[in-house]
């Protein structure tokens, strides 16, 4: 006997999660009930009422998220992952000082490849524990990043650091150059990770430097990702040097296109938003950095409305203090309020969109990141709304932005598999990360 | 045979506590390692060398804190506990719009002594878990927010409300006043509850019933706790009618005294600020709701440095939407920097100081509270750093202030008693409330 034609055979799937709200961020304000996602290999392959979708899947793990709020994972859009160990080394003091009497010497003396490997990877434990699935990273030794990212499953994007002077990393311009379109060649197939030019700043790379990466960046199809207009001084030393401001001269030199990441961007004129919209560059905030340093306000809902492509990123934990971005999401939402002087301004379904959406096509990836969609990579988190600081829920996004603390992520999902579950890491050590973080204070301090 | 007579007595003590770090906070910058405190009864004893105090005290019981920091207990100077009831229920708003046209009407629906219960319960919760130790609030039926205080274990000043115009709670601004002075009457030798007067705001409170707070409020010798100069349009709407900015118009009715305290406070001019300082008002600076409301910034560095007494509220949860004082801190530090254009402004150190020895002046009990010293009473707050997000440490405060997450808050002590044993409230039931939470916001949303 034959079993009925007519029965339709389950489909497989690794993972089916429950949550009690699901916002795919595919429209604004969308908040879907009694909907179950499920995943199979690296990949979303449903999303349906959980009725329908018990009765069509069958899973080898069925996960509970009864007072869970799931999301796309978030997309941290500019750090330095090392620095970590700097944590609180030099608080309270602004840009200049804090770089150039605290952060370089240190620096200098302290980085190193084991240096690199450590802090990156008590920052990559850190923001993978609060629901970072992909991260922008600025810093010497790149590649011992890209390992340690590849071992512990999240996606990164280096922006491989180019500056005018020596250090342990390189010797000049063009040694970092070289140094980044190899990386970029020995990188260019992997699921994980990305390469991006990191010219430090305008002020730290001169124009050959930059005519340089501006060509090669255009012929490898790669973002250039560079701190400007991160506070007055800067922009004020350029006009009295060069007679014209850092963004000025990055257009003369040919650099501002749709692979330009403008990183912090405090001081813009209308004309420079214009700018910066009509060429598709895209914008990275860092409001705790720009606000721990005082490097000024970012005009996020002027940016926004000209349609610019804005980001969130947390910078280094030496001017944060932490790689947090349901934090840092909130301290968009609040210093955009006040920028704005209006409240409406950044709204907390705005800067979930900035964390998400706009951090996706900031890696060239929104076909494929950044919503919850059926055939997208299956990056994202549940985050337990069940605490008291998180109740009640009228609205799961404004819970998450405005209340919510990242130790409240219960699950992290990257490329179809779980990195975090029940708040634990799951395959890296929390001790020995922390371990070896107060090693290297113990020496630094 | 008798012991010897040089034997020194074992002194007793209820608890030991030896944290790793121990920040006094009875001067900057000073951090002691390998120090213990004891508690007897409601007071600290001793604080001692770990091996001297060992070698002095036997007692109950000893508690390694042995990656903790102990500070004295939070003192959240502003909040409207009940509110946490309506915590996301109207986001992204400006201040008369959320006012006018969700806040009130919702209140004058849902407002009553359960109300009140449920709400402040769940707040009292939240805040105890986060380690806020002290708690000034203004809200109707003060008397129910001061029976769970009590019950609960964590001290209150209640700014008993008063306005023009009926509510729930009372009939016209005689009526208000009235419950307030006999509040302040049978709460007046409580050991956890202080009364103060709480008109809601210039612009709801009219000249004869403010005069009249203020003759009470001198006799009684009970502080005055009102929202001033939140908003621009406060302020504007004031003079266009009545021809006067409204702290000017609180110094002509004579309330501008030692027992003001000012909230918000976002619009100060020069002579305003040297005016609170002359007369010893304090302050009190909400930043998350001023950004959230779009009320404005506080000066906050100005403030400090004319020598006035500054501390930190969180203000309700309906515009904040935490009752966090460990983040309102980071907070504080921020948008101070921002606001001052200097990254030296609003140190971790200082906004430290606003919220335990500044918030303890408001209330009145400098003398008892606000700092770990022997002979203060016991309220105490161990939060531990062995996270991740807080590694490594080389300045505690600067990690507690930016890094820290409220639930790394382990212990808490109030008056010499345990509240909060590794993360847990000890007699609070969380699920409990969690659905009072609930069940409000099914009928409210």
């Amino acid at each position: 006997m034959s079993s009925s034609g007519s029965h339709q055979e389950s489909r497989e799937a690794d993972f089916i999660l429950h949550p009690k709200w699901l916002v795919p961020m595919t429209e604004k304000g969308l908040v879907l009930s009694d909907h179950s996602l499920a995943i199979q290999g690296n990949k979303i392959v449903a999303i349906e009422p959980c009725e329908s979708l018990k009765n069509t899947f069958k899973s080898v793990r069925e996960i509970n998220l009864e007072n869970h709020l799931l999301i796309p994972g978030l997309i941290n859009a500019h750090g330095h992952s090392p620095m970590t160990l700097f944590r609180g080394f030099a608080d309270d003091l602004p840009l200049q000082p804090w770089l150039e009497e605290k952060i370089w010497p240190a620096e200098s003396q302290w980085v190193s490849e084991e240096f690199v490997r450590d802090g990156a990877a008590l920052a990559i434990a850190e923001m993978l524990r609060g629901g970072t699935t992909a991260f922008t990273d600025m810093y010497f030794f790149p590649e011992e990043i890209a390992k340690l990212a590849v071992d512990a499953n999240i996606r990164t994007m280096l922006a491989s650091p180019i500056l005018d002077f020596p250090t342990v990393f390189a010797q000049d311009a063009d040694d970092y150059i070289r140094k980044a379109t190899e990386l970029s060649d020995r990188y260019k197939n992997n699921n994980h990770v990305q390469v991006a030019f990191g010219p430090h700043a305008p002020y730290t790379v001169s124009d050959t430097p930059l005519q340089h990466i501006s060509t090669l960046a255009n012929e490898l199809d790669i973002p250039i990702h560079i701190h400007v207009h991160e506070n007055i001084q800067e922009v004020e030393d350029s006009v009295s040097k060069l007679g014209k401001r850092p963004l000025a001269r990055l257009e003369e030199l040919g650099l501002v296109s749709q692979l330009l990441q403008c990183v912090h961007a405090t001081q813009l004129e209308d004309a420079e938003i214009a700018l910066l919209a009509e060429a598709g560059v895209t914008v990275i905030h860092c409001p705790s950095s720009n606000a721990n340093l005082s490097s000024g306000s970012c005009r996020t809902q002027d940016i926004v409305d000209a349609g610019i492509n804005l980001c969130i990123g947390t910078d280094g934990a030496a001017s944060n203090n932490e790689l947090n971005m349901i934090n840092e999401m909130r301290q968009a939402a609040l210093q955009g309020k006040i920028s704005a002087s209006h409240a409406e301004a950044t709204s907390a379904w705005e800067v979930l969109t900035m964390a998400t959406v706009n951090g996706a096509r900031a890696l060239g990836q929104e076909e494929s990141l950044g919503t919850l969609e059926i055939g997208k990579l299956a990056d994202c988190v549940a985050v337990d709304l069940n605490h008291l600081n998180t109740q009640p829920v009228y609205d799961p996004v404004s819970t998450l932005v405005y209340s919510v603390q990242s130790q409240q992520v219960s699950h992290v999902w990257v490329d179809g598999k779980l990195n975090v579950e029940n708040g634990e890491l799951c395959s890296l050590d929390t001790a020995e990360l922390i371990a070896k973080a107060r090693s290297w204070a113990n020496k630094i301090q």
